[in-house]
């Protein structure tokens, strides 16, 4: 199973806000490392910190990154460079190939990338070349690549933790 | 396979019309037969009618919709009423099952959804405990419960449609 790190680029401060911390959290949620910004926000920054620091894990988000140079010292250091983008290769056409993958940065775009991008990734894979979010393609994506073990993962640390329940909300504080 | 549709409440217009759209288009993108607004937002419907049009395939949306109805007629007529929510039973525990049902209606809530839905569903499902986005808990879900064949799924009439493509982009219009 690859380690995958998220690297977001495109985003605007203020009106991309909610969909960025939604980004991140999804990496979160379903297994990614972390997130590297390239962007100046510390709303989003302090968003993701907060939720890490209640719910656990080791998730880490730092902003103001060079998105060029990140992507060839993740290539340089012999990390494979996925760019997510509807025009891509069709996920299951090689999702088997990624999950052989030692380290994967993953590459999500705001509305639009520059188009230097395309060839600087190793990959460029859609999730559908349909129109959607880069929200539900990361979630596929990183759903396929963890093969859905993701799902199972604990968060040490966590001050707060859901019991799952068939029926109302039940947690449990630490 | 489920025949599925959405159910969205909660949104608050202006504040979630972006995200709200973000949830409409992962939809369809993942194969859902459309989606109820629980709320009077036209510019919402006109984003994704218009992707309807130019994308392809019969996706509909409607606003306007009084939630409590809509479930109890779904409910009705036979179907089944998933409520997608953080604290429920886990997703990996109850696709199987799901995957049984002929028509399944997934009530997707905004930040805050009243106590009552969760006594209204069928099954509360959650796609881990974690605080993430309904946009990534949607895909995900949707992806599992129609075991990823959504992701080769045609859109009729489409006037464009991409060219999978190993690097740039390629449409073909028509």
């Amino acid at each position: 199973m690859p380690e995958i790190v998220i690297l977001r680029i495109g985003h605007r401060p203020l009106r991309d806000q909610r969909v960025t911390t939604h980004v991140g959290l999804a990496a979160r949620a379903l297994g990614a490392r972390g997130m590297f910004l390239a962007a100046d926000d510390s709303g989003v920054v302090r968003s993701i910190r907060d939720v890490v620091e209640r719910w656990g894990g080791d998730f880490f988000i730092e902003d103001k990154i060079p998105w060029k140079r990140c992507i060839r010292e993740w290539r340089e250091s012999g990390g494979t460079v996925v760019h997510l983008t509807m025009y891509g290769e069709r996920i299951q056409d090689r999702e088997d190939e990624l999950r052989e993958a030692e380290r994967i940065l993953v590459v999500v775009g705001a509305e639009k990338v520059p188009g230097e991008l395309y060839g600087l990734a190793d990959y460029n894979i859609a999730v559908t070349g349909q129109p959607h979010s880069e929200i539900s393609s990361l979630a596929v994506l990183l759903d396929h690549l963890f093969a859905a073990t993701e799902l199972d993962r604990e968060f040490p640390g966590a001050h707060v933790r859901v019991i799952p329940s068939a029926m109302g909300k039940q947690t449990e504080e630490r």
